[in-house]
């Protein structure tokens, strides 16, 4: 059922007819994500503070539209994807940094404030946010936290369930919240930031976000590592977490992602590689390198081919180069590619690895496979061609099995890229279902309607079926 | 109502005879904590698996009688004082570490395993696990999550929210559930974990918890800085945190505190000490005298009397002799304290200890401060006597001053006791009515019955007024 003219006049109430798009083709834009997914909104506002947005959650209420909060598109589950008929909420123009206030190591910022912008304004005061995502340049920080996206820095730094203290929102019901604290500590009511961050937009919709600095290390060095095969590599990175110094990255390509940069630029690496790390470490000038130094000696094992370390910003850039040239040469090879983020225990990396060219053999799906390592957080690529139908249908079953292994070695389907509708009708396999049932009650709690983003993060309830 | 029969005989076939206490003189040491408050149970039940913590409260749900977990009773806010007629489970017996590995950075522990003999074991590994609440030598695991308690390590290293990966746990309505990963990345379904942290007993029982490991640093260094008055050790608080080295302990003392220790040990600070910090750094060995350097310096200002910086084990543990000697000081004056632990952003220090001497002049309570200033952590200490009932009734509005303070401050009610039966009726002014409504729609669907530790936690709903 299409909106009805009583909706939309209350739509253009709130946000005013300048923020509101009805008409298909302007709506298009804002009915997808980074994923191959999409759905026409009846329409889009955009707001500019969270009482519109509560004005919006109530008229949805009221008039039973379904509403998909969107930040700046970038995820790639589909959680942004709105229901036909629904409303998209966008906040890409509720974008200010309200505060930054370094004696208390906190910002104050709304949802729709871009990742490096917030970075940029944080480092002048010599503080970062430590989550900072591969889209950091064009995704926001309500983004980050519907999500809990993280990228590499997560190893050494946390995600944004560790960075983040208090949130404002308005729940499923339109009901202006305010959730956490100030402060670094505080154990009063039960935790209902760290409940509404990773939960995808279907809770509760943040206006509002208290974030916890980091100051910014004075120095950084970088350490490139080549490894004969995998299973070297893996024994690096579990040396490398057994000792004091934590990488504030840890980053690492497989033969195949190594491959795949080969063939379109110079990679500076023998051509027996096998696998690499990327390494980072921070902290006091008069002391990175000997930091360097002690993380170097973790690395090193038979089956190191060879071992750089990049000391100043040029090295540091140049090292990196191959592992930045790894995304342009995916999306020139294979542009539809299916990209997952599982997580496995960091001392399963490598049978993870072996079962994955298994399932890429056995099912004649190629696979490129790298990630942040520290974290066992592996981006399993599947190159496939989605006009392809009987490739698509082998990748389907390739991927049943990449989230059978996952399981049965202790991890989790999704690490920072969520669930969205890509993951929903996998993640009973990790949820038990009595967990399951109590995520549905809290739901419930919050969104008694359904009307936030419906049919996204939990597996859909099957129909009963109804008697003869 | 007391148990009945059948009642009581459910018990002893869940947990054993010897597993079960029923004799009040038995049951009575299980009735208290570190408030002053208690309550006699009617049974006593050792549990040593999560069957048998599944089991009893099942057949509490069946019987209507509520249940309080138990750990080793060091709360100080009355969350583990059981309802009469109640039982208690006590999982002191359940505290095996069962799997320490340092590869994944992770422990799995059962909850009665005790801080510090958790920290012993981790240890011979060079892992710790961060939180390190005073009373770690008599504190489980177990209780540390149920207050998310920390100690003066938060300010570098969190609090066990940010260092527990996942739990197994069995929810009010006797359903054994599973939340969070066993890695450091993970955002499937909704964060339970961190909603059943800090929880206290109220929604599920932690049967198992999966907590993340930090590696111990090589090296530590502690510096003791006194100050003239509380305004300069505020200014020093602030400028060591805006730096961007991060201390791994930021404590300090007030002069009432300092007024205290002298009374009955050589403290070695000048008379005219107004303020006292403890400041600890950790890191590589080869740096971190360059660390106790940089934050030396921040901690210097004009109102600094005194700094020294011990560099080896024998000149900390003498730098720590006047911090440690203030808790059996404050015992012995007064015993029965007032003890809070509420929080203030860091950059309102200052002005909080300025509010806390007019509310000590004011309503003549003597007030004694020190704390974790680095998190803004203050533990706030009414030295009254609960024989004088006229000094009760000054304590009670004087400390009604403090909690509004802190609220107009930004701050929190408690960072790491908990809420328990002691600040049950004061956590209102911190939470709004619709997140408070959340909260207990939350607790509705974990514990329909509620018989997981009523009364503990939320505010109680007012009955309402029945008309005439």
């Amino acid at each position: 059922m299409a909106l009805n003219q009583s909706a939309i006049q209350g739509l253009a109430a709130i946000v005013g007819p300048k923020s509101l798009l009805t008409d298909p083709g302007d709506c298009w834009p804002y009915g997808y994500d980074n994923s191959r997914r999409q759905g026409l909104p009846a329409a889009v506002a955009f707001v500019s503070n969270a009482e519109q947005v509560e004005a919006l959650v109530q008229l949805a209420n009221q008039h039973s539209f379904p509403v998909t909060a969107r930040g700046l598109g970038t995820g790639t589950t589909g959680a942004t994807v709105p229901e036909r008929n629904g409303i998209v909420i966008a906040f890409e123009r509720m974008n200010r940094i309200l505060r930054i206030d370094p004696a208390n190591r906190l910002a104050v910022v709304e949802p729709g404030v871009v990742n490096e912008t917030l970075q940029r304004a944080l480092g002048e005061h010599g503080f970062f946010w430590p989550p900072d995502p591969t889209s950091a340049a064009i995704c926001t920080i309500g983004g980050n936290l519907a999500y809990n996206s993280a990228g590499p820095r997560a190893v050494k730094y946390g995600t944004p369930r560790e960075n983040t203290l208090g949130l404002a929102a308005v729940t499923g019901s339109g009901q202006r919240i305010r959730a956490g604290v100030l402060t670094t500590k505080g154990v009063v009511g039960y935790d209902l930031t760290r409940l509404i961050i990773g939960s995808e937009g279907t809770l509760a919709l943040i206006t509002e976000a208290t974030l916890k600095l980091t100051p910014v290390a004075e120095a950084k060095q970088t350490l490139r590592a080549t490894y004969r095969d995998i299973h070297a590599a893996a024994d690096a990175v579990a040396a490398i977490m057994a000792q004091p110094i934590t990488p504030c990255a840890l980053e690492f390509m497989d033969a195949a992602a190594i491959d795949m940069v080969r063939q379109y630029s110079d990679l500076g690496v023998s051509a027996d590689t096998g696998a690499l790390l990327m390494i980072e470490v921070d902290g006091p000038a008069d002391c990175v390198s000997a930091t360097a130094d002690a993380v170097a000696s973790a690395a090193r094992n038979p089956g190191l081919l060879d071992l750089s370390v990049a000391r100043d910003r040029e090295q540091i850039a140049a090292l990196w180069r191959t592992r930045k040239a790894l995304s342009p040469a995916l999306r020139h090879v294979a542009p539809k590619k299916i990209n997952e983020d599982v997580v496995v225990p960091v001392s399963r990396i490598a049978t993870f690895i072996d079962t994955l060219e298994q399932l890429a053999h056995q099912y004649r799906i190629r696979i490129v496979n790298f990630g942040h390592a520290g974290n066992g957080n592996i981006h399993v690529n599947l190159l496939v061609n989605p006009d392809d139908v009987d490739e698509m249908a082998r990748a389907a079953d390739c991927l049943a099995g990449v989230f059978d292994c996952v399981v049965a070695l202790g991890g989790t389907l999704s690490g920072e890229h969520g669930v969205g509708l890509e993951k929903r009708d996998f993640i009973d396999r990790e949820i038990d279902p009595p967990a399951l049932a109590l995520m549905r009650a809290i739901k419930a709690q919050f969104d008694p309607n359904g009307i936030l983003n419906p049919g996204k993060g939990l597996p859909l309830i099957a129909p009963e079926i109804a008697p003869e």
